[in-house]
């Protein structure tokens, strides 16, 4: 009967911002699951928490916990998945794997179902989950790509403080509620958690989203540069990115400029094909006032896309602003997506 | 002795968030003032200002007001300016607009004083102060394209609610607090004041500034567009904008990608362009996390420039990162300039 039941399901990072998304949506969602096992770092060890009505109390992530695992979602940080994802992999686990530790690695597909699904099938054990804004961008350019080529991506993001983990939520309502009151901010964790600079995010906009590299991009530009090329598989498209840290705690934003390939694209075009995609929702009445907010998408599972126009200076150039829940999309539901079609297709 | 003393101005729209700035503004720079008259709606007539230690009662804007009037700083709305311009220029005065009313206007100039104010010496008696978006970009783009050559901007904005009123930072404010308490948000003003449909701008991002058109892009963006290639003095430059409302209150920020005429710029070229030009400064270190944010730039007059960065992808295309107050240089102190200069080149 347990065979029957479903599969054993670690969550590492279960007490996390994402850790927490996963476990609601696996529940959402149904996930065939036989045995949960909840992992954490030493820290959390011990934490307690509900799922489908029962009790789990979250252990110490060490190799040996992933005996017996079947599908193993880690949302740790990337130096807890370069130190077990292998580990669970050489005890027969698949990893689905939400942190940047694997991506860029060409053995590792880096997959959006909607975008890439049959990269799936050649994992080596470990399947990367993309980063939460790039995501969204990719499940609203893949459709275009695929009718009307895509030979340019320019892209400005409107992040939200969850994106930086559960202390940065609370370190916008802190100094948000501070500044209200007229009090002095003391930014304690963003940008970025242990660099020397901190700036309030409340009432304010942080052009800086994880450490700068040599070349003046932040980690955060680079994933989007990088993994957009990878998992829309063209190495030649030209991806520019700006990411800007927002006072809002969930969904990000962004306002992104394409080229395609073919000329005389209309606007309804693009509008009937993000319609038409998968995992994609068009919100575009400009008439109505009708386009996406973060606040819109809080809790939903869709990309949601609107204010698409066409750039009246360049024939083949448009605009779209892209909106989704970064936890659920970005993150969460993403990497259930992938470990569903890892069933689903037998590539487990 | 008075004409030694200065000049006699009009301040019409004395008790907005921009006329407060003006006066502001006038006092700090210590504007050469004989008379100085507060002209308002007739709602607001009557309300005492403080000026220099004088106080002085706000009377109702009519076209006899402007007799003996020299300079007349309008920020009242379009509507006002419609009326009275006109009206202020037929007595002799030369009236600073620094609503929409006349900016695209050919007999009209549109200047920021740092870019183009030779263009102010072709008055008829108008000059336009441009849209506070565009005021802040131009300022920034006007060294690189005398330098390098400029043929294509798109710019994605972070802007804040003081843009849109004294009603707006209310709005803000109230909704900020009940969104921290857990009530319902009820907006009655955001994203344009009269529209059907608002939206909560507390802990959210608007992608609408001002009506749209019947083109899909939103009046403010159009502002942009057309603005910055009047002041620029280029109709063939390409211009994309996207305008977003954010959770702030006070200046603008804006993620502004050029493409160059010239091939082999470099970063350090663009650094040392912005560091020598009048208005704007250089906070560009990513080493060290020096970049300007919009709570940074409050209530100074410059425009700020950071993240500068060359796009890998593109051989002339390159990144900034554009801060400015927007009731400031946005609006007020770009106003004074303009006075200014009419004052310092006999230009009125």
């Amino acid at each position: 009967m347990s065979e029957l039941k479903g599969y054993n399901v670690a969550v590492v990072g279960a007490t996390g911002a994402v850790g927490q998304k996963m476990l609601e949506t696996l529940e959402k969602k149904d996930f065939p699951i036989g045995q949960l096992l909840l992992l954490s770092s030493s820290r959390s060890a011990g934490t307690k928490i509900n799922f489908k009505g029962e009790t789990y109390t979250v252990q110490e992530a060490k190799p040996e916990s992933f005996e017996g695992v079947q599908i193993a979602l880690f949302s740790a940080g990337g130096s807890v998945s370069k130190a077990l994802a292998h580990e669970a992999v050489s005890r027969g686990a698949v990893v689905v794997d939400n942190t940047s530790a694997f991506r860029m690695d060409p053995d590792v597909p880096l997959v959006v179902p909607e975008v890439n699904e049959i990269d799936i099938e050649k994992h080596n054990g470990i399947i990367a989950n993309p980063n939460c804004s790039t995501i969204q961008m990719v499940a609203a350019l893949k459709p275009i790509q695929d009718a009307h080529g895509l030979n340019r991506v320019m892209v400005s993001t409107y992040q939200a403080v969850s994106g930086a983990g559960a202390e940065a939520v609370e370190e916008l309502t802190d100094l948000s509620q501070a500044f209200l009151n007229g009090e002095d901010l003391d930014p304690e964790l963003l940008p970025v958690k242990g660099e020397k600079k901190h700036y309030p995010i409340a009432f304010n906009a942080i052009p800086q989203i994880d450490v700068f590299q040599e070349n003046g991009y932040t980690f955060e530009e680079m994933k989007m540069i990088n993994e957009t090329k990878k998992i829309l598989h063209d190495t030649e498209l030209s991806v520019a990115a700006t990411c800007v840290r927002l006072p809002f705690f969930t969904s990000h934003a962004e306002s992104v400029y394409i080229e395609v390939d073919d000329t005389n694209v209309t606007v309804q075009d693009l509008q009937r094909l993000i319609e038409e995609a998968p995992g994609v929702v068009l919100e575009d009445d400009p008439a109505n006032q009708v386009y996406p907010t973060p606040l819109s998408a809080v809790g939903k599972s869709d990309v949601f896309v609107g204010r698409i126009r066409k750039d009246p200076d360049h024939p083949n150039g448009f605009h779209l602003w892209v909106v989704s829940d970064n936890l659920l999309k970005g993150a969460a539901w993403n990497s259930v997506q992938i470990a569903e079609s890892l069933i689903k297709n037998n590539w487990l």
